[in-house]
């Protein structure tokens, strides 16, 4: 039985990424169908344009900020007597945040389904000629907080491409940590900065767990990670290759290639992510040249 | 300009996961617009209903085989005056083979669209509560043709693995290995039997790039596979933890957790997948209890 059957319980539709023409025939049935409408407006954002567009396709919408996402008692109270549909932009499962929703759903006994769509991740993945099995694990690029500036991203990054895989980096859009104001994407610039920081880090006052000299001798995992971030930051930040990704789904959809420095000077376009491709196999490098312009 | 506008070129639309319902608004615009439909019947399978109930939602539909999609003249001379789209199960470019169309779509100077869906990667790694940036690498396991039985995809699972990563591994559907028979998914079953033929490969007869002892002392990345695969194997393959889930996208979801052993028992549903997980962190191993019920 379907949960439009059942008659409540909280439905978690994705929008897709982009226009909300990319959200499911069953996503805009669900979210016709519901009483209530929300929009998690903490995770990612939409346009002006889409949100008007998409309030036509399935009816008035409620954005929320990260606290009533975080602390969903009138969502779930809601949702015990009627259809209550959560829209995400993106897939609605791919933050923590919608789990722990599932999850408080399964512990009140509130019936839940979800609408999947495609997120960022699948757009960047097929988009842009490389093989999607050849993605090691994405990186988020986070803003510096006061001095607080952890390097795990760029570990992780220079692992996974000292492994041959590729990369995903997607940018955080909450200057503040907080959630509690409209999100604000951080740009190319602000995102090869931090790339750029955390290597200044890492170059000044190397860590013990990345320091091969401190490692033991049979720590393979250890000296994987010191050794790749080592050669990595053998060569500048702004000179490696890289592919960005900026307004995906969009009709204003941009993709180009270059360096990290070359690419951090691109002024246009509102939400960008980046990949940093591994070794470039079969045809890969032909799809890479052919496909995606020089910036 | 939109491909609609322009009046011909291929458009690639992804169906998503399960019920045809799962494809978005503007693919099926994309398709109900089309001169001409086709569905690529080899690097995914539709069942009949939903076969039949794609067709009512955007017209009739011709069903490619393997050939017909690798040498595809026909579809980009149709496309070349033509509005034609092309249908593919989940998201339209995650197998190479769209790659490849749309570089000969390029060479030919054929204007190309692709509208993306959630892919099985999306409802696997959102739908299990797993948090998606901690996958690594997919892992792909085909049949096993004749003696031939590349141990890589074990390899690269248990590297995955010892680096913290979660690993979804897809299954093959063509027992052929040729794809111009109608595909037939690999049985939970035949998948563990897969692995642990592998298993017993490596066990048996060490290749020399997983022997330590002949491995260059600095030769970390060797090492790390080594050692990955050596603490993996000390298991038995049937003992290994995963979560199969079945039928993706459709009404008889089965999503269940066990070992290998029992989950290569269960006999229902028809296309699966597995996911191993690495090390459960923060609400994972709740949701994993929690919202996954034991086989």
């Amino acid at each position: 039985m379907t949960l439009a059957e059942v008659g409540h319980g909280l439905v978690l539709i994705g929008t897709g990424v982009g226009s909300p023409t990319q959200m499911s025939v069953a996503g805009v049935e669900y979210a016709t169908k519901s009483e209530y409408r929300f929009l998690d407006g903490y995770t990612s954002v939409l346009g002006e344009i889409d949100s008007q567009l998409l309030e036509t396709q399935v009816g008035t919408i409620e954005t929320l900020l990260r606290n009533d996402v975080e602390n969903p008692r009138r969502i779930l109270e809601l949702a015990k007597e009627e259809l209550v549909s959560l829209l995400v932009i993106g897939d609605p499962l791919q933050a923590t945040t919608h789990v722990d929703l599932l999850l408080r759903c399964h512990d009140q006994g509130i019936p839940y389904e979800v609408v999947h769509a495609a997120s960022v991740t699948t757009l960047v993945s097929g988009g842009i000629g490389l093989q999607s099995c050849r993605f090691g694990r994405q990186v988020t690029l986070t803003f510096p907080v006061g001095d607080y500036l952890p390097t795990s991203p760029l570990e992780i990054l220079c692992e996974s491409l000292f492994l041959g895989n590729h990369v995903m980096v997607l940018f955080d859009l909450d200057p503040t940590g907080s959630g509690d104001v409209k999100p604000i994407p951080m740009t190319p610039e602000q995102a090869v900065l931090t790339l750029e920081l955390m290597a200044q880090k890492l170059r000044h006052d190397l860590p013990p767990h990345l320091n091969e000299d401190e490692l033991a001798a049979d720590d393979v995992r250890g000296r994987l990670r010191a050794r790749a971030v080592q050669e990595r930051l053998a060569a500048p930040v702004r000179q490696w290759f890289g592919i960005l990704c900026s307004d995906l789904g969009t009709t204003e959809k941009r993709i180009r290639r270059g360096s990290l420095g070359t690419l951090s000077q691109l002024r246009d376009g509102e939400i960008h992510c980046l990949v940093i491709p591994g070794e470039l196999q079969g045809l890969e490098a032909e799809a890479v040249e052919k496909l995606i312009p020089p910036a």
